[in-house]
């Protein structure tokens, strides 16, 4: 009993600037937990290559002994995945990834049952079984960063469409002619109201010639500017970086009265290094769907912070694994 | 075994221009249909009377006895309803219905089980059990006439959300700062992509001194032109004409592509009068998906029109009561 209570996946949180890698229980406790860097300019290979290391580091240092200890692996990862087939199709921040078979590769590397997962649709799995959305039916999760992606939580079960790659909510247009996205399109949510859609228009406000105390923060060089410059510059008053921020939080409550009106949700959990400016963007998101979307579903849609932070992506992928949904695993 | 299988829905479609009324059975077979006009300027009470003597006179026409023969009422309508509560809260084509408990009226005026239910939300499952969408387990259904509805198939069932009026595709918001919606707001799909949006976009270009032939199908009078005026005129090659169709297309395929990223659903069924267009409006309609939607749920989306015309309401509002949903029915 205590043994089968004690078993653990190793779970990995593949992003574009770091690898988490972490053994956790069924009761999404986190018994060990390791960062390394991706280096994700040095291609696939070498990453897939630490990917594997870190597994195994962090098996070693949870003292856990292949198969009998171990119920699989849990690979949440940013991008277009086929998580039927356990494909890496493409990714924003993996550079060169094409239709990487990741979970196969895995699999046969470690010797262990492997699932390959969506960053977003792990947290809103990891938020919706132990964070903000316990408990709820229907929900929404949003990761505000450097981009935006989204997982969908419905009847209590992921949401993952016909080839599993459903909730690219970042990728929402929503102002046909706006500014162009990093996926190439138009006017995404992503490119309004993300992390890096506040830090370009700053640089594009301030190259206008518009006074900020933003310029002091990051000592002229406005090549350093990220959000939290512009959200630490916004918290002193400084005009400029309070409009944006504002502006953003708009586009976000267009995003979010958009999700309102076709999902009539009980929940919308936003997560991501953006959602830290809490209230600053929250409030006035939660003004703008509640003009937007029609009464009744903007009545019955909270809006809240995420609660697991930089855990989401892990503990998610370890519950996606404990479930063992049938499709998606790869068996060693 | 023969009476049961005999036993029929009432069912009813109610639109802002007429009254469909049917007893459907469980197969699907209208045994008897009936319109009526209804002349919803009149305000709710005459347009409730009207509707309570459709369904008296359908159950006469069809010999169907109360109870023994009636397993329920179905009631689709448009607008934003709390089918939890059986509530039409507001409704663009129901001038002055506000937070209209029609469906205990229902019950209460004919003693019979009733159920309401939003009309494309009845769409989608009619086109599911019996029409374009038989066998698919997740499809977004969409009504493209005068304005925008959407309904939502998961895993086979009717998607719902917590108050039961989830599916508001219309009023997803795609250009911020695009032309006004119906609804009050700005840039929804409705907007742009629906027969008044054809409508409106004609005039307005006919009024810049455009030159069409749109101007002789009405004779001169540009308050006559309709969706059907454009498509007709397009047929015939007119260029003010084409340019319209394909601009709605376009929108309606930015519309579709943000559903095919977010649901990533396997079909996606167009019905309403303006589908009738056919090829003209989807095959650039299916070529923007492909350009604007990520590759993998693109290639997976097929859109098709849909198969049951004009009685997908009462169908779909006929197999709700019949799979007898607990939620949002009042027992007479």
């Amino acid at each position: 009993m205590l043994a089968s209570r004690r078993r653990s996946v190793l779970a990995i949180d593949l992003g574009g600037t770091k690898i988490i890698a972490a053994a956790v229980l069924s009761t999404g406790e986190i018994i060990s937990r390791k960062y390394s860097l991706t280096l994700a300019d040095e291609g696939p290979r070498p990453v897939i290559n630490r990917l594997s290391s870190a597994v195994a580091e962090t098996m070693a240092q949870a003292k856990l002994k292949t198969s009998s200890d171990v119920v699989g692996i849990g690979i949440a990862a940013a991008g277009i995945l086929d998580t039927n087939e356990g494909i890496i199709t493409t990714s924003p921040n993996l550079p060169g990834w094409r239709d990487v078979p990741l979970r196969d590769i895995i699999a046969e590397r470690l010797g262990l049952t492997t699932y390959l997962i969506n960053d977003a649709s792990a947290a809103a799995l990891g938020e919706h079984r132990s964070g903000a959305g316990k408990g709820v039916d229907n929900l929404i999760y949003l990761t505000v960063s450097t981009g935006i992606g989204g997982g969908i939580i419905i009847d209590g079960e992921l949401y993952s469409g016909a080839d599993g790659c459903a909730g690219e909510i970042g990728h929402m247009i929503i102002e046909t002619h706006g500014p162009q996205c990093n996926c190439g399109k138009f006017g995404c949510l992503e490119a309004l109201a993300s992390g890096s859609a506040m830090t370009r228009e700053s640089v594009r406000r301030l190259n206008q010639g518009e006074k900020s105390s933003i310029v002091e923060l990051v000592a002229g060089r406005l090549e350093s500017i990220t959000a939290e410059t512009v959200s630490l510059a916004a918290r002193q008053g400084d005009s400029l970086a309070c409009d944006i921020v504002a502006r953003a939080a708009n586009y976000l409550g267009i995003g979010l009265a958009n999700l309102v009106n076709i999902f009539n949700p009980e929940l919308i959990v936003i997560g991501g290094g953006v959602s830290k400016m809490g209230n600053m963007l929250l409030a006035p998101t939660r003004k703008a769907v509640r003009e937007i979307a029609f009464k009744l579903p903007a009545r019955t849609a909270r809006i809240v912070r995420a609660r697991l932070g930089s855990n989401a992506g892990i503990i998610g992928a370890a519950v996606y694994v404990f479930e063992q949904q049938p499709k998606g695993g790869r068996k060693a």
